[in-house]
């Protein structure tokens, strides 16, 4: 086999793909056709091609390790697919490596009610993963808009957020136990089911956020919550950037459970009233320059007192000239129409090829940062409409640039790509993360070390040698 | 200056303490007198010597960083201490190391309302952050005996766990942000203010639970709670063993929000009693083979529901012949007397000169196992008292042997360390960890490989040569 300069060899090598027929069956690996691209690249289309050379579908744990080790032995890179619904290119192979889906690998294995406890196998989907928990009167409280799609496993090699975080945390702070299989083919149990374990580095940690770059995740054991009895939810018209931060200080003083604060500004709207082709501006009376999702946690279903405190904190709010205007759901099918005034601005967005970027900030600087980044979008690229949404009780934004109408794709890249150096030098001046929530993945590498001192980086490089010598593991991602 | 076998030189060499006191002034370095053993050890005597070469006592950050440069230059390894209130040695100095005490680096520097966050030097006690939280109205949930010596920073490099885990998790889960120094004297800032930042590995969760190998932790961010309003407490004692998951389960299928359940056996409420000198066993009109303390959070300070819910599952509980007894405090008082009778116990044992051991097995085993360890005990050494005491929701027990009156110590302490390995290898079948929240240290280190495997350790060694290259940073500890 001929090998790059990396000493790396292609997946679709004829020997190579024989062997690989040899371990896992003729059905389970791909070469040609639509499914290249289909398993070949995640929701991320960059100035990358899409080019794997082959694609493995193993349907056993003994099988992603045979596939290791001979990939390990070929010295053919591996790049470990999920649901593909990231955005950051991480799940795209760009020369030739062999891309691993774990979607055959995809069974609930076992639910410990004293433990709280759901074991699956890393290919089981977000939403299924939440549907068996629900079956068995518990949650998994990881929640965000691509759940259908997207796998356990993808979804802990990228320490996913979503719009729960505020309550539960990240993925991180759900997984209990990982089954690794390394580039070698060894299998690492790193945890499980023990609440608590002091016996060394916390190797799991690693691993979470490692977007594919350490290991393959092939089963997990996730930490479940107990389900709320129910939830009351209100949107918000604020009348100014400030109100967004001292309203969230309000909420975090009260004894409500707030389980969402979501934000977004008067652009949203518009847009999602305009991909809806209605005409009205939803349920509020007047929009503000920023927009508030609130939900808070209902102690048990007949529970007027949580009802009682939230509508007095609003009315405190109204009184102080926070808020403009409020509703609040009085249904359940209130409650999601309510929702969908947060939820479908990504999809009424999508028609204008927006340049997104997922940052984050402390929270305390969440209002001082929109209030300076729309600053320096109006100094540098002022044709650009820009639209800011996001969790802000995380510090977390969806900062967005729509591409005009009667200007090209390419001309509209350009601008952006020239405006992000400044916009990421603006997350680097307030301490902030270049990817809250997302990764680094191929999209984001220039800017890691914004993030990331010099030292961090060099010695993510070393324990990546560690686990991966070869350098076989998703070469190119991350850094 | 002369080296030992691994390279590596005393702190009480003359020349070395000149530079140190050069560094840090005359009255930060400590060479003789009983301060040697005060700052040179923690709170488990092994079979170890407690042997300093020298302590020092920083007063900034910039000085921890110059001695951290000089004992590279002049390879003198360092023992980084806390409040040494840590039980398996891992903050004993027993070779002539240099012992850092960083209790003058204690100022609480920061508190950050809308982001929960506190910021303070790692010498702050546990205590001192609990009050500085109280006092914005907030709380810092992680909560153990030793919390008024313990510090912030020793607490977060075992991983401290204790009685609130259950509702709370371990030290880990509250951990915003670490600034470490590096055993060449280079400062590292993993995370801060930020919730979200997916961008690479998140290098803060090898410090967490280290032990002091990677780094000298001196400052932290911590992710403050909401204060509950309110508590009921509950002392019941079990009609058997197995009712300890029962109960649990039941408890944990309820809306109730539990935020203690400990468990202690009947031996442990005798020596309490013993130990107090009264001849009552307490407020209970019957022991059970095991009591449990059962702690929910109220609703707010009116809340009538917790206490009607906890009231129909107690009597359940009773119905299905779980609970023998039961008593809810009625007063806060009351519910620190009844938290007196968990609390108490490390002390009562204490005379006894206990043999301890910290371990960890799946919550759904916890009835399992300490009846197989029983009858171990009873199998190996019946002629020593053995007691059971621990966070059974964590799964977390505590199994002591007891000295018997006329027996010797280095006879008891033969016949302990025998029974040991046996111990230990029960662990190991129920998959279980060898130290629970006490960590490795010196005391431990046998056994780690009970808990992890031999690639998990040859990657702890690896890990710890990038921070750690020429092994200065607690020589011998963990592994």
């Amino acid at each position: 086999m001929s090998a790059d300069q990396a000493g790396l060899c292609r997946a679709d090598d004829e020997r190579f793909v024989a062997r690989l027929r040899d371990l896992l069956g003729v059905d389970a690996v791909i070469v040609e056709g639509e499914d290249l691209v289909y398993y070949g690249s995640d929701r991320c289309k960059g100035g990358w091609p899409v080019a794997p050379g082959a694609i493995a579908l193993p349907r056993t744990v003994e099988q992603v390790q045979a596939l290791a080790r001979l990939c390990s032995e070929a010295r053919v890179p591996i790049v470990p697919s999920g649901g593909r619904t990231g955005l950051t290119g991480a799940a795209t192979a760009t020369k030739g490596e062999l891309v691993v889906s774990l979607e055959r690998l995809d069974q609930i294995l076992e639910l410990d009610e004293p433990g709280r406890l759901l074991r699956c196998q890393a290919g089981a989907t977000v939403e299924a993963v939440q549907d068996a928990a629900a079956a068995a009167g518990l949650a998994y409280p990881v929640d965000f808009a691509a759940k259908g799609s997207a796998q356990i496993g993808g979804s802990i090699a990228t320490n996913a957020g979503g719009v729960k975080v505020i309550r539960h945390g990240l993925t991180r702070e759900r997984v209990a136990g990982l089954e690794v299989v390394l580039a070698d083919g060894e299998r690492l149990s790193l945890g499980g089911a023990l609440v608590k374990n002091n016996t060394g580095y916390d190797l799991r940690q690693l691993f979470i956020g490692s977007e594919g770059t350490l290991g393959l995740i092939v089963e997990v054991t996730l930490s479940l919550t107990q389900p709320p009895a129910g939830h009351e939810v209100v949107l918000c018209s604020l009348a100014r950037d400030e109100a967004v931060l001292e309203l969230f200080t309000r909420l975090r003083r009260s004894p409500l459970r707030l389980s969402a604060f979501e934000c977004f500004d008067r652009a949203c709207v518009e847009r999602v009233v305009a991909h809806r082709g209605v005409d009205q501006a939803g349920p509020l009376d007047e929009l503000g320059p920023m927009q508030v999702l609130i939900e808070v946690e209902r102690g048990d279903a007949g529970d007027e007192q949580t009802s009682d405190a939230l509508m007095e904190l609003l009315a405190e709010a109204q009184d102080q000239g926070e808020i403009l205007d409020a509703v609040v759901a009085q249904t359940q099918a209130q409650a999601r129409e309510l929702w969908a005034w947060r939820e479908d601005i990504s999809e009424s967005l999508h028609v204008h090829t927006p340049h997104k970027a997922d940052v984050a900030v402390p929270v305390r600087e969440v209002a001082r940062f929109m209030a300076r980044w729309r600053e320096a979008v109006a100094a540098s690229v002022p044709e650009l409409p820009a639209l800011c949404f996001g969790h802000v009780g995380d510090g977390n934004l969806h900062l967005n640039l729509l591409r005009p109408e009667g200007m090209s794709l390419d001309e509209f890249l350009t601008r952006c790509h020239g405006f992000d150096p400044t916009m990421y030098a603006l997350v680097r001046e307030f301490s902030g993360s270049v990817s809250a929530e997302h990764g680094i993945g191929l999209l984001k590498r220039a800017y890691l070390g914004h993030t990331r001192s010099a030292r961090e980086i060099d010695s993510m490089r070393a324990i990546k040698r560690i686990f991966d010598p070869q350098g076989i593991l998703n070469p190119g991602k991350v850094f």
